[in-house]
């Protein structure tokens, strides 16, 4: 077969550019490889294997000659361009909230869902990022001893706000240590050497919209609709990495020995638990890591079959680019293509 | 009677400046004000309502001038210092770690248990700074409906460490910014644009010492021996205020309307809870303020009798300093002096 023509939507995104980064990584198998952007930045380059490409507009004609399109953009143009992407042929994967919850729209972990790919009709979603880091180390016990019920507060990082709320982080930072009035454009109110619950928007019930996130998604993806997640979703200043506290009753008990041995031996978790040597997941060394960092493991005392760890993976890398281009590698395995004689 | 005498043992740590600010704004009747630092500040003066105020030596003499001393100090300092009030007739009121779960020290959150004030022997203790506005918080609605499990996760600042944290902060982060390199010597490691779940040690279950004092004095403080917290305590770069992610369970299902009747009513506590409008608590603005602020109050999705809240108040203050001086209140309003003939 010829290798896959992949075009990225949204190249100059914080997620597009390390989709940039994961691909050249992981070698993936390129026919062709093109970049799209917003209209000013058409004509600009970035660099791919030493090799510049030019950033085009975003039209059916390059969906059509496409097999595989990373999407990354605000939810109304991924709602336009997967739709636009599918038409043409091409199999978008994106990265939008838009499609997470739609029926005929896979939702994807490739370590915890890979065969849901299958069924895809021309559209495959990624999680939400702090969903995709709670569902890798949830799934591998899951497996032998089933989750009921998921309490979870999470640490998470600006960059899931996009580059511009990186920016206002550092400048923020800057003008209050050198005694200046800060401005806050990207979040309600300052986020620097502050804390935020509040991402998304508000529900009636008082839930974020990414907290409700975590519950369904969590759901769909380990095809669990009676687990239960609550969660509480909270902005913290640091640049790239989510973290959170998880507290997780299962059906029977288990110990955390058991727990780390699961964990541990599941592709794409790596082990940080020596807690008396301060060695835990921390947001600054899981950012460009793509796995996803699990400590912290213990009883969780106040319950019978509790159990409590520490998680924190790079938002961008397993909670966006790099899951994507996982899901694009199943996609090539499984010969799972829109149109006929590709693969 | 005469108005008290009273020492601040500590005065130039983080805690000791507020305690100093505190009775200022709270008008403490003052019989007398004397102040006590290590030795490097000894001879170096305090402002207290426009008057110089020279730090001396902490001796028995000092104590036994005194009846009622605000003891600041790290664990080994405030044994022995509260040991040497307590003999010379002086009520300690100690904000370290040692006294917290002796049984004959009263661990004392006012608004709580101001009734276990008057079986003090001398020293009376209070509470870990993350632990007094989770009580505040829980309280008022264990008095209708108890509370069986919490589980907690603490956005804790730095100032709960100290002031040399504090400047910690603002170096590593301005290193940062500049592109230079950062050092750790508060932390085992860099916090600033960074979170670290590690506050205190860690015992053999996994636990840190910070996250064991939630459990155990939360128990002790609201008298519910059965009652169990299960916490993950993490420092944030934040300067003031320590925030904590609440879910809990009652023995009967509440709603959302009559948490907020019952905390807003409480005194101490002030609700902030518009979040469609961007109104819950943060950090920055529970800085300064004696209040514990609870917003974010919703249902526990995943439980029939679950709450979850969000919790924010300034360490130095009702963490530490206001509930020292509101102890102190209660005592002399008590009459529960040490020594014969102050009331």
């Amino acid at each position: 077969m010829p290798d896959p023509r992949i075009a990225i939507v949204g190249a100059t995104g914080a997620v597009g550019k390390v989709a940039l980064r994961v691909l050249e990584e992981r070698n993936f198998p390129l026919g062709a490889l093109r970049l799209t952007a917003s209209q000013r930045s058409i004509g600009k380059k970035l660099s791919f294997k030493g090799e510049d490409i030019v950033i085009e507009e975003t039209t059916a004609r390059l969906f059509a000659e496409s097999d595989i399109a990373f999407i990354s953009a605000n939810d109304d143009i991924s709602r336009e361009m997967c739709g636009l992407a599918a038409k043409n042929g091409c199999v978008a994967i994106d990265d939008s909230g838009v499609w997470r919850m739609d029926m005929s729209v896979p939702l994807v972990v490739p370590e915890v869902n890979a065969d849901d790919i299958d069924a895809h009709k021309g559209i495959l979603s990624i999680p939400n990022c702090s969903t995709t880091p709670l569902v890798m180390a949830l799934w591998p016990i899951h497996q032998v001893n089933p989750v009921k019920r998921v309490v979870v507060a999470t640490y998470q990082s600006v960059s899931g706000t996009g580059a511009a709320a990186m920016a206002e982080l550092d400048q923020q930072s800057k003008d209050l240590l050198a005694g200046n009035a800060v401005t806050a454009k990207q979040y309600p109110h300052r986020i620097a050497f502050n804390v935020l619950p509040h991402i998304g928007t508000f529900d009636a019930d008082g839930y974020s919209s990414e907290e409700v996130k975590m519950l369904r998604e969590t759901q769909k993806i380990m095809h669990a609709p009676e687990l239960s997640v609550t969660a509480t979703c909270v902005r913290v200043p640091v640049q790239i990495s989510h973290s959170e506290a998880v507290n997780v009753e299962f059906e029977r008990p288990i110990s955390p020995e058991e727990a780390r041995s699961l964990m541990g031996a599941f592709p794409g978790v790596t082990l940080t638990d020596d807690p008396s040597n301060a060695s835990y997941p921390m947001p600054i060394d899981a950012a460009d890591s793509d796995d996803v960092f699990v400590g912290r493991v213990r009883k969780d005392v106040s319950l019978p079959n509790g159990l409590a760890f520490w998680v924190v993976s790079d938002n961008l890398r397993k909670g966006a680019a790099t899951n994507a281009v996982q899901i694009a590698e199943e996609v090539v395995k499984r010969g799972a293509w829109l149109r006929e004689g590709v693969s």
